[in-house]
Formats: C-alpha cells, structure tokens, sequence
C-alpha cells in the first residue's frame, strides 16, 4: 500500500516511467514463461521437460506480482504491457531457437541481459516498486539448472560449442538494438536513466556492466563470448 | 501417509494400477500444461494471452500433486510417465491446432473426454489416491473462460462453427482410439477396470457417459456432436 502522504509516485513523469519499467518486465515475465514451456515440448527426457515447465510456471508467479504491483499504483496492467508486444515480438521472431537447447541458452542468456538491465533500473525506483522488482528478478535456480545441462551436452556434442557460442553472441547483439529501440520510444523509461542520478557516462558504464556479466554467463556455460 | 496397516497398495496388481494412472494422468497435466503455454503464444491479446498462460500454470500445479502422490507411496514419478510419453505424443501429433481457437477447443474437449476417463477410474481406488486425482481434475475456471472465448469468436467468424464442430468430432475420435490402445498395452491399469467391481456392461455403460459428456460440452461451445 502507497502511503497517504507524497510520494515519488504523485510526479507524473516518474509514474509513468515506473509504469513502462513494470509493464516491460511483466510483459517479458510473460513471453519468458510460454518461451520455457514451448522449448520444454522438445526436451529430451520427462525430467527436463518436467524442470522447464516448472520454470515457466515461476516466471509466470512472477509475472502475477508484478501486474498486483501495477494494479497497486493504480495503472491498468495490460495497457502497461501493450507498447511492449511488438518489440519482445520482433526479438523473439529474430532469435527463434532451432533446438531445445539453443532454448535454454536463450533463457539463460537473452533473459540475463534483461534481467541486468532491469537491475541497473531498479536502483532509481522507489523501495516498494524495487522489492517486487527484486522478487521478480530472482531466477530460483533456473540459472544453475541450465548451466548444467549445456555443459552436459556439450560433452556428447562436440560441435554444440561453437555453434551455442555464436548463437549467445547473436543473442546479445539482437538485445542490445532491441532494447536500444525501446529506450528511443519510451520517454518516460528514458528520462528515468537520465534525468535521474545517472549522467551520460554513468549509462556508457552501465552498458559495460551489462556486457561484463554477458561475458560471466557465457563463460559459466563453458562459451566463448 | 499411508497407514502402518495393511493397505490395498500392499496387493501389487492394485499398486501397478495406481501407478499407471497417477502416471498417465500426471504426464497428461504436464503435457497440458505445454500446450495451453504453447498455444497462448497466438492469442490475439495480452489478456487471453496472459489467461490461458495462468490455465498452464494451474495444470502445472496439478502435475507436482500427482507427482507428490507417486512418491508418497513409493513409486518412481519419472518411470511412472515414461510408458505414456509415445501415446501421448502420438495423440498430440495427429491432433496438432491450427490456431489458438482449435488449442482451445482441443484443451476442453480433448482434456475433457480423458480427465471424464479418470474420473471414472477414480471410483476404484483408495481414498488418499482418489483425493488427489480429484483435486488434479479440478479445471479452476478454464472450461468457463474457454466456452465464453468460442462463443465470442463464433459471433464475428461465421465458418468457425462448422470448422470447430468438425474439429470437436475429430479429437473425440482419436481420444477414444488412442484411449483404447493405452488400455491394451497396460494391463494394470485395464486390471482395476475388470478386476473390480465392473462387468463388461458396465464398461459399456462408462463409454456411454463418457460421449454423453462429450456432447454436452460440445453443446455448451455450441457446436454439434
């Protein structure tokens, strides 16, 4: 619950920047969630396929949280959401995994680039509006599942390593200019990152943060950044 | 738990049985559960989007309930499934929608003539099993929210009756033979139909319910049988 009294949340700007951040995240809560549990039909055994749905099925308690959070701020969730469709529409018809695993590794690593970037955000919101963030963000094992089972596979598969390499260099390449071109139409998200604490060169940092922990990732998965 | 006593899960036909069905059942909530997700990916909004994705994570749920079941009472949930992974996929190959509408007839009507099957099962085993299959074949909503969103397609697209009608008849078809062809090949589960208290006319009898119902749903999307 807000609190009577003024808060950020009465500046309009900052609403609806706020709006925008809780609309992307949800909306791509949402597509990760259908994402995991459409790879997970081609896994190849019951236990994996069982663990994906699972994992979609957290997204998607995620998703839930933030919608109440919207709701909570007064906002109408899925008009929140709308703006986003088109551009988590583009990414995903420009990196559509031809394999389950190219699957995991696109959750991995395409939902890590987001999930960073929705980080960085998360430290110019409010308290309330950052620990749902924070809960949101939480991958619950996810991470360490799909670590495992590429390095798995890459064991039998000896051409999986380079190919997963550049499929995660596309992926990251594919993120950046999407989100780029979010950043361009959404003011309000825009004006968060800037008329905020962060000036220009803290942006060109945050960007080298992002790729940074790309490279932790790829590495982690045992490829090639 | 099960008591310390003598149970019906010490007689080791009945034991099989169960474990057919809880397994059948649970590989049936997961593969559900893919479906809806997969499906919901073309919804024509983020609200249904976001509804049938919801409907995925409720069979999700069901899916670990079963599971919990199998391993309560001793049983491997992954061995379990394994038998019914071929007929399963063989059904979904043969039934594949075309577009999110045919997903979601096919989630009613499919779901529904298989979850009627384990509801007739349910009345012959222990009540610690049948509690669970009950709370699993609980639909929470989705068969509502499924007729409303045909109803509604079907005012604006004038062929979709016949086409979805057609559809309706054709999943009825391969979800008896399909049916039959798992009742052959798992002589447990088939067991604890004739081994118990029914008699072939009353096998007959469930068939008859089991279409009865059948067209009541279909009646209720308002479509024909």
């Amino acid at each position: 619950m807000e609190t009577s009294g003024a808060t950020r949340l009465d500046d309009p700007a900052y609403k609806a920047a706020v709006v925008d951040l809780l609309g992307v995240l949800a909306y791509g809560e949402l597509t990760a969630c259908i994402r995991m549990a459409t790879d997970s039909d081609l896994a190849p055994s019951v236990r994996i396929k069982a663990q994906m749905a699972g994992f979609a099925t957290t997204e998607y308690r995620h998703y839930e949280m933030l919608v109440a959070r919207l709701e909570a701020i007064g906002a109408d969730a899925e008009a929140a959401m709308q703006p986003f469709v088109s551009p988590f529409s583009a990414f995903h018809d420009r990196t559509r995994p031809k394999s389950w695993i190219e699957g995991l590794v696109k959750a991995y690593v395409g939902d890590g680039i987001a999930k960073d970037f929705y980080r960085e955000m998360a430290s110019f919101v409010d308290d309330e509006t950052k620990a749902v963030m924070d809960l949101a963000l939480d991958d619950e094992g996810a991470g360490d599942f799909i670590v495992g089972v590429v390095r798995d596979t890459m064991k039998t598969d000896r051409t999986a390593q380079g190919r997963l390499s550049l499929w995660g260099r596309r992926l990251l390449g594919e993120a950046l200019s999407q989100g780029q071109s979010v950043a361009v139409e959404r003011d309000a998200l825009a004006g968060l990152l800037v008329g905020g604490e962060a000036d220009l060169s803290e942006i060109g940092n945050m960007f080298g943060r992002i790729q940074e922990r790309h490279s932790q990732r790829m590495a982690r998965l045992g490829l090639s950044a």
